[in-house]
């Protein structure tokens, strides 16, 4: 390609690095900001050397934070003793969005997977036994995903913090609110089946 | 949505302002950029500010060009007296890269089009027309858009330029190399023929 611009080729190379942006996006993308206000595109470039230099992770739980505490962990109005353990921060906004949890929150930064070459080390396990030894704790929840290597790490953990005595809960796992049985997979509707619940604990 | 960073929430802000990016994806390029290294980041802000700071439209053609004069207009290999008219850069890339066209370019940066408040003051056509008059032109092609704004752009640059003597050519319109007679549009085929040419024209 001609680009009769070595800026515009070097500004569509960086949006062409980017995760899903083609060829084709970055330079729609690349023409679209040319387009827009010089304060525009410099805040833009502002906001991303910030977002290096700038950014945190809480020393207490190690999710994302402007300051050395995250604003969770900070809060006098959340339950420190529950602690929610995990993937990454993405899991932390999707419980957040639910309004149902008041605990705190523990985020390994990754799952345990042999395949990728991620051992219990490469993941913030220890300051969480650490975590546990320390403070009062009243429950761990492991919300990890439901995958291999999701209960992989779930029984890596559950092995490393049994023997504190403290309640160790997974979320549940079943069949979707709104989901249509049909439509269910084999493994999850077999599992729902087994681990079926008395109805008065749904209505309770 | 609670981001527990307002750093992290600004730059999920600035991509969520680019054209077919969502806040979903916004959120995925922004944690993409995350895991980067530093000098990865930086590279890129840097190439955003420099796309604005530096890049200049060549004085004559006004296509985007690092330099006063672009490659194309400054290089001794093209044919000065053929001008190809063009809507925006996007163009010029894709002439270029049919590598059948040795002459120079006129980027009029948009086309007009009453119903989005575009006149003939609003684009280069002025400077065109000065080109014309100073250099020795041989032939204007005007290569824009098969719609109603292409023609009309067509149109009213035809009656600025006609009084010059030089001929005046558009691109050819017709059906698509390759294009199968029963899923080309009425209004082509129509078009294709009435305007048919001698087959000796095709092969020669």
């Amino acid at each position: 390609m001609n680009y009769s611009s070595k800026l515009l080729e070097q500004a569509i190379a960086e949006f062409g690095r980017l995760p899903g942006v083609g060829h084709k996006t970055a330079l729609r993308l690349v023409l679209h900001l040319l387009k827009q206000p010089d304060a525009d595109v410099l805040r833009f470039a502002e906001s991303l050397t910030r977002l290096k230099s700038e950014i945190k992770h809480c020393s207490t739980c190690h999710n994302i934070s402007d300051n050395v505490q995250c604003e969770i962990c900070a809060s006098s109005k959340r339950d420190a003793g529950m602690i929610c353990v995990v993937e990454d921060m993405r899991d932390v906004m999707a419980i957040e969005n639910t309004h149902q949890y008041q605990g705190v929150y523990h985020v390994l930064g990754g799952l345990i997977s042999p395949m990728d070459g991620i051992g219990p080390s490469d993941l913030m396990i220890e300051s969480l036994v650490k975590r546990v030894e320390q403070g009062p704790v009243t429950e761990i929840i492991l919300a990890l995903s439901a995958t291999m290597e999701g209960d992989t790490t779930i029984f890596y953990l559950y092995k490393k913090l049994r023997h504190f005595g403290i309640p160790i809960t997974t979320i549940a796992r079943g069949i979707a609110f709104g989901g249509e049985l049909e439509y269910v997979d084999e493994v999850t509707l077999g599992r729902s089946i087994a681990t079926r619940v008395p109805y008065e604990r749904n209505i309770a």
